[in-house]
């Protein structure tokens, strides 16, 4: 592996607990946590599979209440979590059980916001702007690349500005992530890759990001290494091994990037998620290789575990591992079918400069080992569209 | 990498915080945690070296009262622990840190057992006896290899038994680990080997524990690859980027081993340190070259990686990949001047039967990827005499 500098780093994960067959623990865990009334969150697709059933299940093996609440889309929506918030005071719930993919979780994060702190979300968007604490959480993801569940982030639609509302708190991480690899089985396809590209742009954007760390590229590195093996398989032949790998890969990449942050490809998904409603890993897939090709020229010394992480063979060739790296990635978004331009997600070509504009406020801007400035973030935005 | 197949896991550590000249954090960290009144565990040598006037001064700026508890020795005392247990209640403490070796953070950990739980030390022996919560914990570890900053685990000695005891609680794992690389500089040259070994054996015994998982893996591996790079230039050369990839090799290790446990190779190190307070990392320099040819035979998919981590070129040559990184292994205890016979160490041989049957009652046991029994662990002794 390749020398690197490191300074300061601070890392913190939840209680982390993997593994297929596990969902039916979830009980114990929201009691574990002092809960007895559970404000169970998630959505109408996995209550269709059996999943919430499964769980409420498990909450009632524990002897616990719960109030189901689903009412959360894609891209959760400022007014979804003001009505849970009201759902949970309402019902004295006291502990948040998050299931599904960032959607819900986000939700379930959000929520446990309003309740605790009042007021509107938007009023927590950036860092650090939360300061009473929240009720305890349980979060179990159900795709395999939102990383919200190990997260010190929420991002949240604000409707009225059409834009992504980016919460950045160690008190939104929850007290305990709990992976069941199982629950991909019932993933509809479309979601398998897009949401497995999240956690490769996650992974890829926390190892060059400039509060990058040891702790955090073990991870990244490891999400990559996974993803690589499994990421085109899964998606093709949906083996349990692979998909397992997917899961293991988004829990990896969500711990790195919860606490190096990410970089321009995020700050740039954040407004077009906003001004679209556009599917996440969708928009993720499209800016990725941009992403690459803009960072590779100041994160050299990183490149080479990199390739190694995505299958070559070690080589002291420094253009050759850049070109490897990209060459696999691009791969792998192909063979996944993921869509190659912003413009086939139906992005206006008028809305670019107010993307860019945006994507410049992002949190993640500020971890971009690359200092980059409207005009930057602008043209990575036409090279992608 | 290798493919590997793994079941359930959990994954718990401590927030970490990690840098050079972090140390004057410390008082911050405990007012984060409510203290007011602070119970510093530390020993003489640190406060010779001025370390523990650098940490009560940062207490002081952060506007908190301390009592200072220095009566620790090597292999912390049952007797040490509970005079300290009554001096923090006497002095009405409420946080306690923890700043040393393992010794320290050993008994900084008992103590916080004590005064919240009553009872003798050897009460909580074992797996998961302690059920009232402790004080809260900030542990600053000031060589480079106990781990106990991040780990579930404390050692105390049982001075009537003349013998270990094994405490292992998630209780016992600090709220906050704060490592400052700085405080290596003056740590005494014949302990930055000896406590590096510690580092390396936690690191080859997590990677080969039946408890390991990808998330002890990637730090287990990275601790190798570290340990690989630095240990014996840190020791030869004391350069503080070596030194401070020691630093960084316990804490990877420290996650590892907290929650993939350990092997025989501790197993057998715990009564022996019980037995004849020997120095714990000269104790796991003889063992582990035995500790590997014992594992080998059962963790064949794990070794190339362990190569690579050591430094090797990958090859799919399994018998090659044990060889180097025995080799490996080998030259570094060497080069770093590690006793290489219990015999060296004052072992008496009428002892080896006692300590393999102490051995086997170890918790460490459990976690060894090769079935053994007291025959097997007297015969790994012999060859280590």
């Amino acid at each position: 592996m390749a020398s690197e500098v490191y300074h300061h780093c601070k890392f913190e994960v939840p209680e982390i607990i993997f593994g297929r067959g596990l969902l039916r623990q979830v009980g114990s865990c929201a009691r574990r946590l002092g809960g007895k009334n559970i404000f169970l969150v998630s959505d109408q697709g996995l209550f269709e599979n059996g999943w919430v059933d499964f769980v409420m299940k498990s909450l009632t093996d524990a002897g616990l209440r719960f109030v189901y609440y689903d009412q959360v889309t894609p891209n959760p929506k400022d007014h979804e979590i003001e009505q849970g918030a009201l759902e949970y005071i309402s019902k004295n719930a006291d502990v948040i059980v998050g299931l599904g993919g960032g959607s819900a979780m986000d939700a379930a994060k959000g929520i446990a916001i309003l309740v605790s702190n009042g007021g509107h979300i938007r009023d927590y968007a950036g860092n650090d702007k939360i300061y009473r604490p929240l009720p305890p959480m349980v979060l179990c993801p159900t795709t395999c690349g939102t990383g919200s569940d190990v997260s010190q982030f929420a991002i949240i639609n604000d409707t009225d500005e059409r834009c992504k509302l980016t919460i950045m708190s160690r008190c939104v991480a929850p007290d305990i992530s709990l992976t069941d690899p199982d629950t991909l089985s019932t993933l509809p396809d479309e979601h398998v890759g897009s949401t497995a590209v999240d956690a490769l742009s996650h992974a890829v954007e926390a190892y060059f990001s400039v509060a990058s760390s040891t702790l955090t590229d073990v991870n990244a590195l490891r999400a990559l290494n996974l993803l690589s093996r499994s990421f085109v398989a899964a998606i093709k032949e949906r083996k349990p091994e692979d998909m397992e790998n997917l899961s293991r890969a988004s829990l990896h990449a969500g711990m790195a990037f919860s606490n190096s942050l990410l970089g321009v490809g995020h700050a740039l998904a954040h407004p077009i998620g906003g001004l679209y409603d556009a599917n996440h890993g969708n928009v993720n897939a499209v800016l990725l290789p941009e992403v690459l090709r803009f960072d590779f020229p100041v994160v050299k010394p990183k490149i080479q575990d990199m390739a190694v992480a995505l299958g070559s063979r070690w080589s002291d060739d420094e253009a050759g591992a850049e070109e490897t790296s990209l060459e696999t990635v691009v791969n792998m978004l192909e063979s996944g079918g993921a869509p190659s331009s912003l413009r086939s997600l139906g992005v206006q070509s008028d809305d670019l400069e107010l993307i860019a504009q945006r994507a410049f406020k992002d949190i993640c801007v500020l971890t971009s080992p690359r200092e980059t400035d409207e005009s930057d973030l602008l043209t990575l935005l036409k090279k992608a569209y």
